[in-house]
């Protein structure tokens, strides 16, 4: 089994991380970084680097694709190198998944249409021009098609892959490896639980950001 | 504010990644990756590559420090240079902390005699050794030095951490950022969780593994 995840510049780092960790530990899969090119490739807040082991071209059929977000997922949406190696690698990949805003990439190769699919949550509703119908949800599987939201969901997408890639065992075998026991000091883990005062703020500073874009 | 993430040959990526991504969302913050030399660091798996952007003789006085665990924590323990550039750094930080068998490293160091402190659950007696008294929480405070459990509860101790630098509106929006709402689909997340079958297994061969090091 071959896992194959894409990184671009200005992506998220824990996007990425978060379920590789998790997927990693399958017994017997091999896990590669791939990018345009191998080499470092710089993180949104530049402060990080992951190296890809792997050109796109080098990687041409994985078993598992999976697309993280980040700001620079506006640019990979529009890179036809990337997006025709998604639709190449999606012809013959058992999963499909993306976090964050990753779900946008997938969409913009046309491969979440008619789809039910997420994204972070301040990201959703671009969903809908590029064909796929958003949902609050954490995780969504619709076939072979798996989104999770923001950054941090990555990591039970990851949880729920390994029940269906290994069954229930694999899968607390590995959520006990890496002690995801999750117990967060705050619960402002999503719009409908943070204080309203600091989504407004966000909702805002998203819209002003998408008007400058468009 | 600058916070220095140390690397060292087969880190555990997501120790270090997790509390990086909320950590370095930080206002004004600085976030940079140290090792012995500046380049690419792989981790325990060997399919990631980090790179670290700075020498450890580079960062002299990080406000944060931060280790993460891994297999190479066993090495990194016994290496005199990581082991100088944390006593040193640690004389002028503001947090000295680790996750994983990252506090390893820091007892090793011998910073933390007589502390509190935590690891990875099958790791935690060795603390014992090394003056440290481990507790079965997931994130520990004592004085300065913060150690966390395995590898996923760096993200806990990071939202800990940023109530206590810049306060609870600031953790609860880096929080809803990283959209951290957990919802594992299972819960084996610690020992006193998961099946037995499994607990039981991983003890006996960390054990072996133990006998065999020593």
């Amino acid at each position: 089994m071959q896992i194959a995840v894409l990184l671009f510049d200005r992506f998220t780092s824990l996007d990425a991380v978060g379920p590789y960790e998790l997927l990693a530990r399958v017994p017997g899969a091999e896990t590669v970084f791939v990018a345009h090119e191998p080499g470092p490739v710089r993180n949104d807040q530049g402060s990080l680097a992951l190296v890809a082991d792997r050109a796109l071209t080098e990687v041409t059929a994985p078993d598992i694709v999976l697309v993280p977000g980040g700001p620079g997922a506006r640019e990979a949406m529009r890179d036809e190198t990337v997006l025709s190696w998604l639709r190449a690698a999606d012809a013959t990949s058992t999963w499909t998944t993306s976090v964050c805003t990753g779900s946008l990439v997938l969409a913009g190769a046309g491969l979440l249409e008619g789809r039910r699919a997420t994204s972070h949550w301040l990201a959703l509703e671009e969903l809908v021009p590029l064909g796929a119908e958003p949902t609050g949800e954490r995780v969504v599987f619709d076939g072979k098609y798996v989104t999770a939201a923001g950054v941090s969901s990555g990591i039970d997408m990851a949880l729920h892959l390994l029940g269906r890639i290994g069954g229930d065992e694999l899968a607390q075998t590995v959520q006990l490896l890496t002690e995801y026991d999750p117990q967060p000091p705050y619960d402002a883990g999503s719009p409908d639980k943070a204080p309203a005062r600091i989504v407004d703020r966000w909702r805002r500073g998203a819209e002003r950001v998408l008007s400058q874009e468009s």
